[in-house]
């Protein structure tokens, strides 16, 4: 039997146990995407920031030779910062080797909240059969949805339920769910994985209206990668080789 | 056009905008459902509490002659109250005339979180079409579904949407709906409203825990009564003559 628990924003974990469980931190629009697309192109480790105070303060603590400094305001990039939040920004030229930081309000809530569990994953559309696959063996999830504001995220939900629905492929009867997670099962198979469905989420339309929508089409890119990122004291990498490269 | 925002839990509303729009507040398993059997059943009005402990003190400062006190510790009545929280207590013989102090930690919070918004309604499954008829000359409304302990209900959130789908029959395209609406209203197409459906829930296998599974069937009677509580200054009763009986 496996446990899946889903929570559908930072605050609905509350006091929820996660110690000894395994955690998956979802937020599609875009922090998880964008850690993905990065870790792909040969980024060492991101280090999530709550704010952009927070990134800065940090980013200059680190020494700016092999760090870059990420973030976003109302979409667009922060200015005096090296990257956005656009995951096509994240590519191999700029990022390989460097340590990110990045300022992901929902997100590092996202990862906050989970942090006291065995393991914390990173999981988006990118790289959703290579998450499912790592947790093959776990019996005791939780799925942490960044959500918007501690509020519910349509795009988030949907992420988290075509995971439990690629886990639930072996045998949907052997998974014990609840409330959040038999409702966002039910969702994945009320909606396609695209961009056009993304775009109609509340996160989407707010990246149309500042002429983001391209980053859509890469949000929903399923299975583009098949890497797990993971957190280990707040430094979100590949456990691998690629890690250390 | 008519715009509807849901809120999975009281702590979802958050800082949103309530004021001049009409909120319901729902929770299925058992507040609401129980507030509508008993003003069904002649009760005069309805004052939820956060606890306990505040009901004992709200009813004692009340006088007792016509005030009943009534609230559950894990679904069963407390010690020394005159009604647990389960519809069916709350017979004509029972509550008519009388004013209720009810304590109801989830529910309270909802309609604490709704309280300042122009018009304050209760919904469950046994009005639920009363309230759909009471809302369709307004154009901005808000559901706040009660949810536990500050996190998602799967009851809740499937009366919610089969009150969106009630409304929507008119015309589903002039609805804007937020990301939770959109996802409450897709279970509504999911799931029936019967009782093994609520039984299947967090709350529902709750009560069926403590021998409670009759109250069930109740909670899912669609359309058992055609009224409409309201909140005023804190007390849920009925606008129309009822009230002043």
């Amino acid at each position: 039997m496996k446990t899946i628990d889903v929570y559908l924003s930072p605050a609905e974990v509350g006091e929820a146990a996660v110690e000894g469980r395994v955690a998956v931190v979802i937020d599609v629009i875009r922090a998880t995407t964008t850690m993905v697309e990065a870790l792909a192109n040969g980024a060492r480790a991101i280090i999530p920031t709550a704010s952009t105070e927070e990134a800065v303060k940090l980013a200059s603590s680190l020494g700016r030779t092999d760090t870059l400094l990420c973030g976003e305001r109302k979409g667009l990039k922060v200015e005096g910062f090296d990257l956005g939040n656009s995951p096509a920004e994240f590519t191999a030229d700029v990022v390989r080797g460097k340590q990110l930081v990045m300022s992901t309000t929902n997100g590092t809530r996202a990862f906050v909240a989970a942090e006291d569990s065995a393991r914390v994953l990173a999981a988006s559309f990118l790289n959703l059969s290579a998450v499912a696959a790592a947790l093959r063996e776990e019996d005791n999830l939780l799925m942490v949805c960044a959500g918007k504001e501690d509020r519910f995220s349509l795009d988030d939900a949907l992420c988290a339920g075509n995971l439990i629905r690629t886990l639930g492929d072996l045998n949907p009867a052997d998974l014990i769910l609840n409330d959040a997670a038999r409702m966002v099962l039910d969702l994945s198979f009320a909606h396609p994985v695209d961009a056009e469905f993304l775009a109609s989420t509340a996160a989407g339309k707010a990246l149309v209206e500042v002429g983001l929508e391209t980053d859509l089409q890469l949000c929903a890119s399923l299975d583009r990668y098949s890497l797990v990122p993971e957190m280990r004291e707040r430094r979100i990498g590949l456990p691998s080789s690629k890690e250390r490269s």
